[in-house]
């Protein structure tokens, strides 16, 4: 499927509703257990997207389009997150997820990119050379990455629980050794 | 995590809704897309979910319930609904999935199941001996595998279009020999 920026936001304007019906107001056992030592609960996740919303995605669209001497992406923290929403509750972190993405999107939407624009470079720091067409699309994979993740997450921790059915059930098999 | 009725409810009546919250209204493109010949596009995993209410779990729980003398499940057709679905809306299956999984969490709520009845057996075709417990929180997984399934096969619709963002989205990657 070729890139579409109208397709590509339908996904991402979708994402804070699609976590909020799944997760909002959900016991604390779903949102907390994780699939391992340094994996993302679902809780981790919200808060990974609040950052990918604050210091990824539409920053680093706004180096490129700069088209300044330094095109250069500020290195991506995985783990802001965590000292970040210590004391948070999920349900403000939803809430404020869905805020800065409508102000993101919102932004997107003002810059009216041409199909030429979105042949525009940047450089990742450890990925090298990316065009803003490919920034975009990674944006919307990550966001469909992450909702994969939380119900992954989510259905491991019923494991023990289905008895004989694993072999029937490969997202309780999925990532046993972590990847992301 | 052990097993709770209440908490594996509170997941099953969410599924309708996110599914609509994701997929509703969005491009058939997006929906369509598949990870391979013999696997499912998003449109397929509503229709399968459908026929899981119509003919997998509910049904087996009867039977369990019945304590007959025949405590063995029908098979179950994991392609049923390719033939039952060729002219419906994506639209009409997510009503239509809503609709089947309320009244079947209606059901469920009247039976008001007792511990002990958690523990009755029933008989899988393939995999056997099982308990309605088991055959429960299976339902509860099966549902978060699909949506996991479905933001996974989404994603895989721009593998081609993040350059080399690939190795950092491990979605992309995921299932590359389909699984389920």
């Amino acid at each position: 499927m070729d890139f579409d920026l109208d397709l590509s936001t339908d996904v991402l304007r979708r994402t804070p509703a699609t976590l909020q019906t799944l997760l909002g107001g959900l016991a604390e056992r779903w949102i907390r257990g994780a699939e391992g030592p340094e994996t993302f609960s679902p809780f981790d996740v919200v808060g990974h997207l609040i950052d990918g919303e604050e210091t990824d995605w539409i920053p680093r669209a706004r180096i490129i389009l700069s088209r300044g001497p330094n095109l250069r992406f500020e290195p991506y923290d995985r783990f802001r997150h965590r000292a970040r929403n210590v004391n948070r509750s999920l349900e403000s972190l939803l809430h404020e997820f869905a805020q800065l993405r409508a102000a993101n999107l919102e932004v997107l939407r003002g810059w009216r990119l041409t199909p030429a624009e979105l042949e525009l470079p940047g450089i990742h720091p450890s990925l090298g050379p990316v065009t803003l067409r490919q920034l975009l699309a990674a944006w919307v994979v990550h966001d469909l990455e992450h909702i994969a993740q939380v119900a992954r997450v989510m259905a491991k921790q019923y494991r023990d629980e289905v008895g004989p059915w694993v072999p029937f059930l490969p997202v309780l098999t999925d990532h046993e050794v972590p990847r992301s």
